[in-house]
């Protein structure tokens, strides 16, 4: 449909997660019929988005400085670190507004068969942290799932070593095999406040 | 979460037709993960639709040139026009390949309710075509919708002066109530191949 760059936009809007050809289409045709009100909006917004985002060397959130906000935030406990798996969880906590401490996004979790291993998690600024001894609890966050169990429990082997360090992990009211960035924020505050000894 | 230009992304995202909050939230993270492959093309693609989207004059299709390339195809036939509601139409017969002659896109329906009159519809390049004794056949399709009905009727009104011009609507193959552009190319063919005098 239309010409090269029309054709383009539509095959590039259905890359997107949870896309078609269809929905790709539709998104496409309502940027188009009205380019300086929607589309280059959007485009600006995807540009200076895209020149902004850096990755906090500290705790892996996205955020628009290094280390990001919560990591400098003078409100915030940074002696209470939350594992979850990706940037989606951790929004989903703040969201939420049920953790005061800081945060460790993990990037992934554990799976052999995905051919994800240690070594492509994100864990080496956690343990920079309890080694300068700046960490007394560590709340693993990670989803119900089979890959979620793996790491926690290669996790808890990890942060064995480290003494006077409380490791607790949220309470399973999330629903068995469901992510943690997709539950309600009574649900969440429930799994963080339910929290026991790992 | 995240800086100024990270909300803005989302907020902009989430104006998109058939996005909320979450769908927003989750579209930004996957453009953000990997800004080098994911976000920076696409907002390339989207500065570049935008820099070459063009209206046709002629029919009112969306393309990269005007006229577009459909209304200066010289295998099609310019006597015989299939009248659309939006550009969405267009592209979905265009799809099911039903149609060998011109469109003319009249950007909505009439209604009354939503404060739409036979001024904000596109109809005038049709009536030139017929002034200029260039068009022998129009195919109403509009959507099997109140508004569709009440448009067809006022178009139907409008050129029974052009005398010679056969006015044809497609068949009610449609679902009542149902757009045109989520039909199946199969409904499309039928609807389009038993058309019926107006
Ligand atoms: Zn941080
Ligand atoms: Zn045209």
């Amino acid at each position: 449909m239309g010409g090269h760059e029309i054709e383009q936009l539509i095959r590039l809007l259905g890359r997107l997660p949870g896309f078609g050809p269809r929905s790709a289409r539709r998104i496409a045709l309502f940027l188009l019929r009205d380019p300086q009100a929607r589309l280059v909006p959007l485009a600006r917004a995807l540009e200076r988005a895209g020149e902004a985002i850096k990755t906090c060397s500290t705790c892996g959130n996205l955020d628009t400085v290094d280390p990001c906000h919560i990591c400098t935030d003078p409100l915030r406990d940074p002696g209470v670190v939350c594992v979850v798996e990706t940037v989606g969880d951790l929004w989903a906590l703040e969201r939420a507004g049920v953790h005061r401490g800081v945060y460790q996004v993990l990037g992934g979790t554990l799976s052999p068969l995905a051919g994800i291993g240690p070594e492509d998690l994100n864990v080496g600024p956690l343990l920079e942290r309890l080694e300068q001894g700046s960490v007394r609890e560590v709340i693993l966050a990670l989803g119900a799932t089979v890959e979620g169990a793996t790491t926690m429990h290669w996790l808890m082997d990890k942060l064995a070593f480290y003494e006077g360090v409380t490791v607790s992990r949220v309470a399973q009211g999330m629903p068995v095999g469901g992510a943690l960035d997709v539950l309600d924020d009574g649900t969440l505050a429930a799994a963080l406040g339910a929290r026991r000894p790992a």
